[in-house]
């Protein structure tokens, strides 16, 4: 009997459990809120993720140790990793945590990076602005997700009051100054290697996001054969460099026929939920596959797949039920503006019908902003050519 | 927030609750055994189905119930029903329960039976024998499942024995004696209804058992368009008849093109398991869509399926998982001689794949007898024209 320990107890460790169940896997989920969602079909223990003490009781039953939160802190990662395998192993997870790491690493690789510059200090602002020029975003380096730890600067007028937001930060998360990309279009490759180096992505899949949140993702993404090619050739050098184990995303930008590497995330990943349905096997299932040194399963498409993801409160079921490849994901959490509150998955063999299922989602839901540009994509010709 | 109750805690109630988590539902299940598989992925009030303390704190706490075991004793289902929503309903269950029942109601709606005839004495016996004829097998009425309460009688001879082995029970559960039917295949269908009375059925399924346990099951079973409509026409039927709610099995013997009802299953079904992955929706999740008043899901399938049934203990998961369609299900129960204690599904877009994976499974855990059957059927032509 194996028990999987999952730091952080949101909706991906949730969703790791229920994949893991069939596996005949037990689990121990540690977070530090007593209704941390996964609760609900995992066991949970209560406790911060820098308490030694919490950590060492973790530690202590079980296995195989693994994350549905990144930004747990790095010192807790390698203090575990002595005791317990830990995957992603702590210097993966470390590269991924920090902006500038990452960035380097896909510029050592040979990725296109958008330009970027570490900053520490105001003047070092300035000769970051001078180099790469207007627009471009400040971030901090470290801890920052869904837009959060972001300012924009359009001009350079904008330097002060990014200062003024963010440069507390520079001495302890650090920041990072990123060229703007003038993107067409958001893609992401999610992707798993296992413990002996087998690798397997999951078909490319687009991205829209509001306010700098995921909304939707569209699986397969409709690009040529090269570009779908590259994307996976980038993510399998992230993987192979970093020696990754589990699932991991990589997100891109896409100007016309380039693709520029924005960033990694460590965990199975928003933009990979509709593999629950959409695929021969799910992103939480080769997870744990990859964790445990099992064979990974066979990411193929069953058809075509749209997520939608569910903001602040869940809206009716219904709408999403009638439709026939309706599948709906309540993370059994409490309403709060802008929390990631449950996802649904539209699945169809081909584009006309996903088409038209998401035009009655969103009829339905009064939702029209949030499936147009995905009908729109799927009714664009010639995209997804080879 | 929906609570659902359901009545026994094996792996027909966890994987009820794994289907029902992204629902956003909560689960309550009631096991006489602290150890009841259910209880590792959702919570567990240990209590026995006939204690009245116990079904009064199980009521409090859910908002409607449910079956994963239907011999629940039919007086608490109907304490339970006055209480809460019970689905399926106490009158279905009491059918179900009663194979004399059961087989009478098939006659009424004109679906075929094998002949029947119940046995209260050793008299009656003889004159079931002499009308029925043998083979025959007498059973108990109530709570056989699995072969068990069942003494096949080949010869007038074997009478004596029969009544020895059983006749302590004519009294109690009851007797029936059936005649044999010398089929070529089992079949199931199984479906759901919901409580405005839709309905919709998974593709048939071919059945395999050794000593009265399934073993293996293929779906869609190759049978011909009019057969299979036949015998979606018949569930349709029962479950109109018994205003049931919720997903059944009607298990049918097929001689050439006619079909004998067998008995019907109150609840999901060891037959299928394989929806989980083959089909769109899964029966587990169809059976919560039902009882809860919900949008019924879509049975179609994903190319083909087959499940085989692991008993006694754990097969190494290995071969499964290194199949591109191989999915693994490990109850997360300890190991006892004839226990249903998994299953795995394969799953392929056709005969050829399916039958080969089924090979390579069946070598690689040197169980070539439980898979020969199923690769039988798939390398025969013209059974699944239409």
């Amino acid at each position: 009997m194996t028990t999987v320990g999952i730091l952080g107890g949101g909706q991906l460790a949730r969703m790791l459990a229920l994949a893991g169940v069939p596996l005949g896997l037990r689990f121990l989920v540690l977070d530090p809120s007593a209704d941390a969602c996964a609760g609900q079909c995992a066991p949970l223990q209560v406790g911060a993720f820098d308490d030694q003490a919490a950590l060492a009781r973790f530690a202590d039953q079980v296995d195989v140790v693994t994350f549905d939160f990144e930004n747990v802190p790095a010192a807790s990662a390698q203090w575990l990793a002595q005791r317990v395998p830990v995957f992603p192993g702590p210097r993966a997870l470390a590269i991924a945590q920090d902006r500038l790491s990452e960035k380097s690493l896909f510029g050592e690789l040979g990725i296109p990076v958008p330009a970027f510059q570490a900053v520490s200090t105001r003047a070092q602002l300035d000769a970051a602005l001078a180099r790469i020029g207007v627009p471009c975003i400040m971030k901090t380096r470290r801890f920052g997700y869904d837009g959060k730890g972001q300012f924009r600067i359009r001009s350079l007028a904008d330097a002060e009051a990014a200062w003024d937001a963010l440069g507390a930060q520079a001495g302890s998360v650090g920041l990072i100054v990123e060229g703007f990309v003038a993107f067409d279009r958001e893609l992401s490759v999610v992707a798993a290697r296992s413990r002996d180096g087998q690798f397997k992505a999951f078909p490319l899949t687009e991205n829209w996001h509001v306010d700098g949140v995921l909304s939707a993702s569209l699986a397969p993404a409709r690009a040529s054969q090269a570009l779908r090619a590259q994307a996976i050739d980038y993510a399998r050098r992230v993987a192979e460099a970093t020696d990754y184990v589990g699932v991991f995303a990589l997100e891109l930008f896409c100007q016309g026929q380039t693709l520029l590497a924005n960033e990694m995330a460590p965990r199975v990943h928003n933009s990979g939920h509709w593999t629950i349905e959409g695929a021969e096997i799910s992103q939480f299932e080769n997870h744990l596959r990859a964790v445990l040194g099992l064979p990974l399963g066979e990411p193929a498409m069953r058809g075509m797949a749209c997520m939608l993801n569910w903001l602040g409160q869940m809206p009716d079921a219904t709408a999403v039920l009638s439709q026939a490849g309706g599948h709906w994901h309540d993370y059994g959490k409490s309403a709060r503006a802008g929390r990631k509150v449950g996802h649904a998955t539209l699945r169809a063999e081909e584009a006309t019908a996903l088409s038209c299922a998401l035009a009655d989602v969103g009829a339905a839901l009064s939702r029209p902003d949030q499936v147009q540009p995905v009908i729109a994509r799927l009714n664009e010709n010639g995209v997804g050519g080879d």
